[in-house]
């Protein structure tokens, strides 16, 4: 195995597409106390920047309400529940990254719905009375929040109309017709309103052109360009659960590739990606979520989705997500980073060790990203390569050497530096696997949760670095366990030991 | 007017019945933020013991889920919610009253259901499957919390099945039936847990003896008897709301009286009786409960209630509440002592003056109830006596003169006390009027809500109040404003005022 | 009485200089819960941008130690306590005023000390040892803190030298020594630091000249000059107290203008002046400090102190504070705006009502001052004049009117306005009355603490305003109690209420 | 090496003399947050039942206060920090233990202090004085939190009156007046509170059967017999620091024993006896307190400890501490479970893991420590023996091996249990490693500390561990690293893994 040579001077910026937007369940869902608190801790330990999900326009949210005075059929638009949310949102610091859909039943076509939760997928009856619910929303919103905040909140134009479970029919015509519509109000309530679509699902080549051919040709304002990506096969069903196979990490990047290269020469090709929801599995109920798998498989797609994209959003922060209805058991492969009560997934930390990553990139490599920030700390991010089903299987270890430039703030070289481990693979931060030992409680004691988030936390070790005063490197020899991602985080240290101190009297042992 | 002469001995001991119990909006809402930081903020002031809702079996809450494995069809109790929100109850110090209904989907013999949130209120098509869903989440129960935790939690068997809104038909023999199958589940898991019903609507006359009847004949287990008592008029509808009359505020401890009354000379006369429903109007979207005039309506049944029945629910703490849908403003004329975001409305300060009360009642009258507590504080609970519809517009002002006896712990006279006085009326204490005034705002502001939070608190004022040494008595002089409800707390004063201050000094004036 | 006529546009940008800093006890409280809660709160409703106190080199902070390792004595300078007060300082939003001084034992020149907790007063022994001392403290303020953060807390040289308690002898020379030596040592460690002094106590006239004299000639660095102002008296003591006489409130702002009159023609003339301490007495045992008195003294000094400095520091924001011993009483005439435990003095709100008002002033007069937000709301800042000692006591109302412009934030006459009312005075708002009438408790129970924070908040009305459509004003009388200051936001009424309620059918009645 | 076959059936019921009492520094560090947040953490993770330390009649308590009132000298108590204190303690759940002195300076005979904080150490000046300190004390104390519960608090007569740091001249006699004079006095309080001495510093053979004989004479109430333990050599001093000789562990257990021993044939034979303070070093600054060896070295006497007394108290849990000044560093070779900032230590670990035993024993041993709760859960303390100084270093592993008896609640055999391990040793759960790996900041930095909070915390590692279904037993292996101490928590598991789950088929792999 050769050894790394990391170079002392960067070689790129640290990009934080990963960051910039993260999936929930249900608007509605923000209501909720579990929810919240797995949002503030989320926010503590990662920090993205917005947040999206389906069904700001779900009856459950209460905004559209017809009434009957004296006669005459009225409607009220009712900001209750959403300003509650919103408030909550913007009290830990995540903005929305507004998905406008789907379709309240009072201005449905038709009766056809998506998910336990029943949100119905067909367009409006009358244009007119949805475009009128997108100008009350986005005209409320403004009042309460002003408009400066406002404008950085972007509107997506439905979700996944490339799907008949989505979209009656998957129909594209009826979808542009939305979409025109749709941005057009947006745009009237603000020109400065950012508005995009399709929000297609995985490999829907055949929207893309046609979509920048359409809005070419309608003269729809589009200021950002959105779709999905996931590399599971189809799900094999079990009970309130599905096993699939999964494709090679490096189809992920591709798909996040795709939608750019194929729009190359349209109007549409330089605009702002956003990948609005991508992971290994499209289900709420595949486990392969809960395991250090799904981390060691997103690591290669967190450290480079950002040459290809704006942003990619990890579908979702929290297990407290309902379409497939309420969730059985504790661990149930939902998407969350958190379970239901904030058990930590290894991938939640996947996501917390890119957020203590320093802004300057260092080195990259297949199983590596190592950055550096202005105190001199080096950050090293180091995974074992996964491969997806057709791989054979990860041998139990992965080794890897580094050779890691080491200096102070002011550019000196220390004697030392203090090197912090956090590991998580199989056994280390994987409460999932504790839970299997423990035989799958559903709905765990608060005993058995206790053990739980000490299992969920990364394993730490720590020790000093000897950095050589002639090349100011040291040498990062690090064995990673099955599906392991760690982070070392390599400080400069100033010593102030006194001059008297001389550990070895401690224990007072001649 | 004449004074009260309020005797030094206690001529009872003050009945907690009011505190015993509180309503609350479906289960599932117990998952929220709102609704747990309002019963934590109740709980803090007043302190129920029990909480009741509907809903525990409805599909929201996912307890019983089926499943197809393989071509067997099984059945999964899935306890997520349930425990999310039982433990969320625990924390707050408040135990559930378990009302077990309404009918899940799976196990529906109709289609019928109640409500915005569609709760099926048919008989289960196969009772075995009923009764094997009350045993496993009774075990569930006793298996999370402990047997001697759950035995205190009383049983009660479906919801006013005396109204054909809430049980297909309003059968008394379907309802008999079920009340049969489920008791002796019940009894099944574990003799010594409480089981009663039959929960009727208000002044069902027909049922009660009925009901006595058929257990003697039947043989099923009683340990309560359950009902409920509103006295509204008719609901006169406007969009999103509704206007009613109310009946005299006797007639509230009529409906308390009645069933003990008519059951005399049945095996139930001597059981307790839960009244686990009342308040004035029945409908969530009464403007009546948002004003000072329902809580001195309610003042003389939180006094006398205690006489008639071992505890009556207010129905609802909170306005998180959604059987006519989401609440499209702040104030909407919800049950709640609360409403959303936690301003207090006057019923709320009602209850919390009862909390501070002593546990000795000295007097009691048409205005005021005295009580005194082993520190020797006397509290004085008076209020405006309203009467209904049919009564006159109460005057601005309402007049009660107090002589109140006044000693320390050892019994010993002081030269004065303090007396601390709490008033809600329609200008004090009320955020409602405040917000009337604001042009009712759906959805406040921030900063509107800051002012609602300063309007919603009770003035309070102070004074030295002098005790005639000859007596131990003082005069307590109490003018109340209109739909006043007043608490003046008496405390013997110690006086540790040093020989040497002067207060004349204290602006440096000769 | 003339109706006050209030401009519709603004006279005035609103100073905050009253805002800027505020003065503590001791430095070393700042490890006290007590002092840290009270910190907390005071910076929620008012929001301090500095804060100011004596002792950062006494011996109890534990900085500067000396030690003998094999015969060799050695300096070490410690930062335990000092980091963790400020980094608590920071975390509530608040930055030091620096003012170095007293003198750490080990570098005294002689034994006299000040105050109960015995500051040194003297010169140092050596000067190059106390240099050492203040540039190491300042550097390490730099590594913990940042030196962008840094160079926004300016750095005072000791503390009223001007008085011989405070400093041996007074001695002006000495002191101009310490100045020169000191603040060369602060701008050797960063030229951008701002230092000055010379924090002279009140009316010290024949230092303000001698001292730009003497930085003139010495070349010795200023950025800003600092002095105090006090109104009081001489002290007439009683055991644990003090009464005192009281100038004119008028003479409060003389003083703060007196040192930029007299230095006119120096160097130091345009230099930012800062009252680094003022307050009624000089004394933290006057009961004054407690009453409603001394928040209407204060008044107009908060509406006016700006237009002659750039700062002047309420001196303290807590009675945890310890110069003449432990207090022994909660209520004792300290200078804080809280007592310990957090119940808030009249003064307090006179401080967070001024955190309420608008950026734009709109009148000014002797009892008033109107401030207009950019939303449209109004605020009216009132109180009865009172004149010290030698006026005569203050009537027991006074009276105020005024017409008040009220528009839209977009410029528009609303029908209604809502004024929101907040009054403070020998009753209301005056947990200091209620303690009084309580028999004085020095230590009071939990109990009697829930009743005194009750008392301790202001008396809230509110009422709906009518705008005159065709002026666009609305008519606000106000009467005010004894030793009142008020606070009244008026704030321009959207109304939302829909056609068809009728709030006279709430109760039913024909 | 043999494998321990631990018995299925308990041998004893574990006692929890361990956690009955807790020290800490001066009483008025109570005020501290630092302080504050430190015993909630330890309450929290371990809950000690009383706290006890020196300093209650310091004068910085401001408890006895003289006043000169027209030449009239009187005395007045003062409770404001006191009550703060006490009143901080219940919050978190914790009860004095009250030790009686020093000597206020308005009542002492002599001059002589002890400590940075300067207790004075001599009898009072006139014995009436003092009398009614402690008088009026108790009194205050029982007027504030009620008798029943200061019953619960026991009454120490001053501190290691044996030596003559602490006690003028150690003068036997004179501390037995002392001691008379005081017991008396409490009991003419309340003859029910609980008082006894004389809290004899380590080994003070000449004062046990002296103060028995004394007490037989003099009839001084004595309800309780203290004294002290602590094991360490002579101190060789650097600067801000020791280094001491340690015994062996066992002579902890005997110093514990000794007094009773000693006392055999005396009234005090049988009283309740309490180590009212021990440790390894009693000096403040020794580096040993940091060490895992300290906790490796105690676990024995933890475990033993209760055989031999009532309670002894670890002197101290927190380094919040000033005996020997401000610490200049965060570690520092002080007494506390835990460093300023709560950075926990691995003797915070013994105690907390001792929180998580069960309530009876099963095996006991010279590394072990077997118990089990009702629900089943088997804990396994074990450590690695350390023998002092004298002894030769420990090796790098210790091995040990148990045979564990497994079953549930109810008395069945489960297939598996679920092992739970917690590690302290010289790397993990080690900060103060980390921090010498760091180069020993004196003052960390936010980013160090949080570094330092995770290496604090202990490595955790779990795994399934098989049940003999045919002895209903599981072999236990256990590898302990250097000094190390570690819990292991065996729960019987009860599987809830449905049938169709294949956990193979997660990754999708053929």
């Amino acid at each position: 195995m050769n050894t790394v040579i990391v170079p002392s001077r960067p070689i790129a910026a640290l990009r934080d597409a990963w960051r910039h937007c993260v999936g929930t369940g249900e608007f509605v869902l923000g209501l909720r106390r579990d929810y919240l608190e797995s949002l503030a801790l989320v926010q503590s330990q990662i920090g993205f920047r917005h947040i999206r999900g389906h069904g700001i326009f779900h009856d459950w949210m209460g905004i559209l309400r017809q009434y009957d005075a004296a006669g005459h059929v009225g409607t009220r638009y009712s900001w209750t529940y959403l300003d509650q949310i919103v408030d909550a949102y913007l009290e830990v610091g995540i903005k929305p990254f507004l998905e406008l859909g789907f379709m309240p039943q009072a201005l449905a076509s038709g009766d056809q719905t998506v998910f336990w939760w029943q949100g119905n997928v067909t367009p409006p009856r009358e244009y007119a009375q949805w475009n009128a619910l997108v100008a009350a929303t986005l005209r409320h919103l403004i009042d309460r929040y002003g408009r400066a905040e406002v404008l950085t909140w972007p509107v997506e134009v439905w979700n996944e109309p490339s799907l008949k479970e989505f979209w009656q029919d998957a129909s594209q015509e009826e979808y542009f017709r939305l979409y025109d519509e749709t941005s057009r109000t947006v745009k009237d309530v603000d020109a400065d309103l950012q508005v995009g679509g399709p929000a297609t699902s995985p490999e829907a080549d055949d929207w893309y052109v046609p979509f920048a051919e359409h809005v070419a040709a309608s003269g729809a304002p589009v200021d950002f360009f959105s779709f999905h990506a996931y590399t599971t096969g189809p799900a094999q069903h079990v009970p309130f659960g599905v096993y699939q196979t999964l494709r090679h990490p490096s189809t992920l990047l591709e798909q996040f590739a795709r939608p750019r290269r194929l729009l190359a020469g349209t109007a549409l090709e330089h605009l702002p990606m956003h990948v609005t929801e991508f992971n290994t599995s499209y289900r709420p109920d595949n486990p392969v979520h809960d395991t250090a798998y799904n981390a060691a498989y997103l690591a290669p797609t967190l450290v480079g989705g950002g040459d290809l994209v704006d942003s990619f959003s990890y579908w979702t922060f929290s297990d407290m997500f309902e379409e497939q209805g309420v969730p059985v058991s504790i661990f149930h492969g939902g998407f969350g980073l958190l379970t239901h009560r904030q058990i930590k997934k290894p991938t939640f930390h996947l996501y917390a060790f890119a957020a203590r990553l320093g802004s300057d990139v260092l080195a990259r490599g297949e199983d590596h990203l190592v950055t550096r920030d202005d105190t001199g700390r080096v950050s090293v991010l180091a995974w074992q390569p996964v491969g997806g089903t057709d791989d054979p299987a990860e041998p139990d270890r992965h080794h890897l050497r580094l050779s890691v430039p080491v200096r102070t703030a002011d550019g000196g070289t220390p004697v030392t530096a203090y090197a912090h481990r956090s590991r998580v693979n199989d056994d280390d931060g994987n409460a999932f696997t504790a839970w299997q030992q423990m035989g799958r409680p559903a709905s765990p004691t608060s005993r058995q949760l206790d053990m739980l988030y000490e299992a969920a936390e990364p394993a730490v070790t720590h020790r000093a670095l000897e950095v050589d005063p002639a090349t100011g490197r040291a040498d990062l020899d690090l064995h990673l366990a099955r599906h392991e991602v760690t982070l070392v985080e390599i400080d400069p240290v100033s010593d102030e030991t006194p001059a008297w101190l001389d550990d070895l009297r401690i224990l007072g042992r001649p």
